[in-house]
């Protein structure tokens, strides 16, 4: 994990059957839906935003672009931690990077980055985020 | 749950955001995917046959029926458990039933069965359930 | 399929592999998913009455009890024809009764039946189908 | 798309109403799973190498990188045109651009790239793409 200002949150997962691909790994894309879910947890917790009170209030974060490096293949019955913390964060939205690390072998699964943006329910599109929020995520 | 004379074990399971359809509800076919997965730690844990096991001896549980009560609906960040236990088991597979209570309302999210058989993964048969094997799961 | 005064529609699917396990099988949940593509499609294109109207007037379908028959399994690469059509409906509900026929070996994959209820999407509570509805539903 | 000398092949898919996310859309690892389908459909078609016939001789693409960006959200109902192609490949693996156009408004939904390395499936580790392959890859 790059070294930043902001905080490094983590969680602890469990890989499920219906994660397993043909190649008996973890499917590519759930790597994806574990740094989603670990984000989510981290919101609610340690910033105090979870994401169900941004869908009250209209708003969501959904990902502009997602960069994934697959290094070690993940298999049934593994437990992971995922890691992540803002990289950069300003109005038009936030990098955040990630990795998964295997809890059986110490060693890293997977890392990348997300870059966010907050849109309007309603409406579908993005808007910006406020500098209350962005001192929210400034931890 | 039905009375038997076999054991009822719980596993604890988290929603993540990738289960949550159209309707800000867990989507019904992950309801099947928890089961799976609480079955799966169980049969490591508490049967001592993890199915890491089965697949290496060139075997496998697969579900031959499956009957699903959806009961309440599971939402975003609700935590589970998901209790499972044989109902019969003989050499032409078992029957495993289950229910999903909310951690949250202490409430039954949904109840149910599966009929388990078993396979060879070669031929992708069924195969007769040993007597070793049904004495291991006749607890 | 039993016969019933309704008629019987059918889509065609593809197998994805995303949709494959660890036996090299379609994964159980996804039959599920692949009778509700059917479903959708079939709501749209026969009965007039696309899932989204009902989302946009605030009333959702949702599964109540699914009972599926794994017959036999489909793989990679597999196209699939999904029979469904009404076998009851009255103002608690209907029950839809389904086949999947495997179109490379034309046997049947799997079948069964799903009951549905209608529901506010914002109570999240079940409601009346209203007799214009069973009306546009009895073709 | 990149112009290279490599073709660029098309596939035609449909979202499914399990793809769709508590925002309306599809979900983020979805796309993912979208590009993975054309590219199967794409080696057996076009390159005459479906993934069958690598996993039958012990081999399989697994993806290292992805880079993924999110244009506009895709929604219940659309269909999709999936293009890939490959931008560069060597004995090292290959590396495949995507875009994901909408049918219903002609418009990018998302687009990007995926490193993949072949695999040995037994062992799980990277091993070479022979020349006879990478010639028959470069159409």
């Amino acid at each position: 994990m790059e070294k930043t200002p902001y905080s490094i949150f983590e969680s602890q997962l469990k890989v499920r059957p219906d994660d397993i691909d043909m190649f008996n790994h973890v499917h590519n894309s759930k790597y994806f839906d574990y740094v989603l879910a670990a984000r989510y947890d981290q919101m609610a917790e340690h910033y105090k935003m979870p994401m169900e009170h941004f869908l009250e209030i209209g708003y969501g974060w959904v990902v502009r672009t997602a960069m994934v490096e697959f290094k070690r293949p993940l298999v049934m019955g593994d437990q992971i931690t995922v890691r992540t913390g803002i990289l950069t964060i300003d109005p038009k939205g936030c990098r955040v990077q990630f990795e998964i690390e295997n809890n059986r072998t110490r060693k890293i699964a997977a890392d990348g980055w997300f870059d966010y943006v907050m849109i309007d329910i309603r409406t579908g599109k993005g808007c910006q985020v406020t500098e209350e929020m962005i001192r929210a995520y400034s931890i």
